[in-house]
């Protein structure tokens, strides 16, 4: 990223304090922040090569020019105005977990947090739906519906620490989405201000284009939402988790396509591969241990016990940094090791619902999963994955201490292209990073694959320019390498975290010709360009 | 509708046989008409209004000014950028049976009739996708996958005479969408040439928008379809058909909303309110026989068999005539006598899958009938209304010989609107028609009701001018008071007959500040406005 381009339009400090000065009037002052620790605050998000930026000591390469929290669709509508009337961008933001840079303030401009708008709007029985604003953290909604009696069936691992808002922005897909879909197929309807401090209420019309799709997506590059209506389900009665190994992945795959083109719906659906299932196996212990998705922290766990938890803390950073700086050695020593080991491949799957049809489900899931192949290991594996499915580190990562990095990519495909594309990735990684990955998140037509990767910070970590560039620059080979690898088997280049800033490259290979539609539709919601600029290629 | 409007935009004599003579060197000679008889044939489609005209002898009040079969996209793209240059018209074409007026011609130009592009391009068993090209009839989709051990699970009434290109077009739903879905939900991607020539492929891509959402439903006033890639299932093992009987329609509305929010997926889900109920019972027989949805043609039959059959034709005229002439009476009098007889409202339902599934659904979903107080009719009336699903009459309608004109107008909207609508329709419609009602479509979050209306023509059928013109007012002010009620009540004017001409204006009121959105979207993909201008408000 060219630090210049922030710096260039940065907004003069007279402007900066007139737009203070004037979100003030329409919030109020204790709603409006300039000071330095909230710019620094919301100058980033969770996106892992921000965080190089930060362990070099740049702590906010793109901060934005005043932060504003609103309290009602009028004050965004009025903060929208007054930023088209400035010529200010504004970044809609919920949480920041996104990993992609979408919500960095490239060009400046206002941060409209939207996390002071979260009340539950209305719950409607009779037709299970809920609307809510959008700025509720995911946590806090399903505790609002849960004591209720409902439930979205929305759980990303980032529950805790992202917003409904967020959720449409990137089409973010919960854990449970082979049950319940991806927060796509749940919305019935969005309120959104335009670019042009329109409000835009879509109606559940069934007559014409179906705007929700048009603007679910849109990662704050169209507008940004205030409320949704979203379709909702009476909370599961019954819950049967169950643990799979599969002798190989393919057979595992297999497993998963069937279950899904048969209509069966299992809330959980989660197959590892050879190395992601050992990472999940507790040394000393027997039954494979799944936790949620691996991201740094827990990768970092992990690779402590592999190792050893029990050295010393510089010769553990040693250790990972030793091994991580020969990652084409290490990925074909896992490879050719494993297998030898016989560790197999887990599948974590589970059934939800009405008692009384749960029962019937699970038992032809765990049919279909036996017939493929899977040798049952009993519940153990399921309810853990199921007590431990938020462990997510998002904190700053106890992997960068190391002199290294991590990331993960969610790429999508269709079945036939599916081993291919794992195949495909894992190739164009290797050389760069050692890497693991998880298929999620099945549909009857395709899945999604999770890839988990670790690479080692060129000079073991000492963060100085030098070394930042360096980082960088191997952090940006690594994308292009595993998203040119994914385009070209046919996939999708983001399932679930979106485009935002690190794909944005990427949209005209995705969607050529219709790049053209993207733009115009730019040009009709956002006519003067406000919203978050440079995102997503538009 | 203005006459002088099609005759004032007509293309000039000379202009019309160069544009023949280059629709022939794209396509062929023989792939080109401008024959008075086809200029006939393609000026409508099955929109009753339209059928009072042709009573009338105004065959073809929009006649197109040539027909032309392309065989291949690349065709279409020569078609449309010819009708650029010339600036006319393009109707995108498949097979006529709206019922909108969607098709007609209204400023001539050219018909792109799609029905030679029929084929099935590619079946994909391991995703469990197929791609056709747009121009195949639905029945023959059915029957290329059903060969093969597939089916798409889109049957609408229409099946022998609508194609996939109409389908998509118009967001068309068939008879067991509670289980598959709406044609919407069975995309992955299509093919489509727009207005600028250019043919764009939608991915089925994770990122951004999904564009697919909105160009179905887009009517031919975007582009034209050439290809899609749909999901299918296996064709099913089993099937379980049932009837009911419900006292009350509010018990049945229940019942249906519970089972959907249950989450059951019966294929078949159909409750007839209690004078749609009476007209599916034949004279002399004791279950009541359900036949496929009240058409022209059908409802004809069954006021035949309530007057007496065995009547000689004149007097059956005159018979139903004077029944439809007083409207408001004949309503109230079927309102206040119906319950007395008993008769309740029919519901009809069924579940198929796979063979081990079935039961256990089917068990599931018959008992929540029963405990809503259904009385079980056993199989009967399912497998009748199975066997007679497609008798409709999509020929010209023998109730327009009886002196009258039958409709039908298909609104939606949420469980807890559902019966308000229902009786504020009926309302609007009770003095201008006789009038019955289905509910149909189920959703976990709201349902469509569908009716049928028959009104007498003023002057008792002698189809003249000042008849005619006085037939089209009492058309429109039905029109008029039924979408006014349904709007009012929170509906949505179309659920799957799609808006055409005839709901035209009805637009801006379901989607307010959303029209500005289409506009442009007409804008960036037909910014010539060549593709079927007059339609959908845009």
């Amino acid at each position: 990223m060219d630090r210049s381009r922030a710096a260039a339009a940065a907004v003069p400090p007279q402007r900066r304090a007139d737009v203070a000065a004037a979100l003030a009037r329409i919030t109020s002052p204790a709603r409006v922040s300039t000071t330095p620790p909230d710019r620094v605050a919301y100058a980033r998000d969770l996106w892992p090569r921000g965080l190089l930026a930060v362990r070099a000591g740049d702590v906010a390469p793109f901060p934005p020019d005043a932060i504003v929290w609103p309290e009602s669709v009028a004050e965004v509508q009025a903060i929208v105005r007054l930023a088209v009337e400035h010529g200010v961008p504004i970044v809609p933001f919920g949480a920041g977990s996104g990993v992609c840079g979408g919500t960095l303030p490239l060009r400046g401009g206002i941060v409209v947090d939207v996390k002071r708008m979260r009340r539950l709007v209305a719950l409607d029985a009779a037709n299970l739906t809920a609307t809510f604003e959008t700025g509720i953290l995911g946590e806090h909604l399903e505790h609002e519906l849960g004591r209720r009696g409902y439930t979205l069936g929305h759980f990303p691992s980032s529950i805790m620490c992202s917003t409904l808002g967020g959720w449409l922005a990137a089409r973010s897909a919960g854990q449970c989405s082979s049950r319940y879909g991806k927060i796509e197929d749940m919305v019935r309807s969005v309120e959104v201000v335009l670019g042009t401090g329109e409000r835009l209420d879509t109606a559940d019309a069934g007559a014409g284009a179906d705007l929700n799709q048009l603007l679910v997506g849109s990662e704050g590059t169209l507008g940004i939402f205030t409320r949704a209506t979203l379709a909702i389900r009476p909370a599961p009665e019954a819950r049967r988790m169950r643990g799979f190994r599969f002798p190989r992945l393919a057979a595992g795959c297999e497993a998963i396509r069937r279950l899904m083109q048969r209509g069966l719906r299992p809330s959980v659906l989660r197959l590892y591969d050879e190395l992601d299932s050992f990472m999940h196996r507790r040394a000393g212990k027997a039954a494979p241990v799944p936790v949620e998705s691996p991201q740094e922290g827990s990768m970092y766990a992990r690779m402590l016990e592999v190792i050893g938890v029990d050295q010393p803390p510089a010769l553990r950073r040693r250790a990972i940094a030793a091994l991580l700086d020969r990652p084409a050695l290490l990925n074909r020593a896992v490879s050719t090791l494993l297998p030898r080991l016989g560790a197999g491949c887990l599948l974590v799957v589970g059934c939800e619902g009405e008692r009384r049809l749960v029962e019937g489900e699970a038992a032809a899931v765990f049919r279909e999963l036996e017939g493929a192949g899977g040798v049952d290991l009993g519940p153990g594996p399921g309810e853990h994955w199921l007590a431990h499915r938020y462990d997510v580190s998002f904190g700053l990562s106890k992997i960068f201490d190391a002199g290294a990095f991590a990331d993960t990519m969610e790429v999508a495909t269709t079945w036939d292209r599916l081993l291919e594309l794992y195949r495909a990735v894992k190739r164009a990684l290797a050389p760069h990073a050692f890497v693991m990955a998880h298929f999620s998140h099945a549909y009857p037509d395709g899945c999604s694959i999770y890839f988990t990767f670790a690479a080692a910070v060129p000079g073991g970590g000492q963060y100085d320019d030098g070394a930042r560039a360096a980082a960088e620059r191997r952090y940006d080979e690594i994308w292009r390498a595993g998203l040119a690898a994914a385009h070209g088997a046919g996939a999708t280049i983001s399932h679930h975290h979106g485009v935002g800033l690190s794909k944005a490259a990427f949209m005209p290979d995705e969607h050529g010709e219709a790049m053209r539609v993207f733009h115009a539709l730019k040009q009709v919601c956002d006519p003067h360009g406000i919203f978050n600029p440079g995102k997503m290629g538009v």
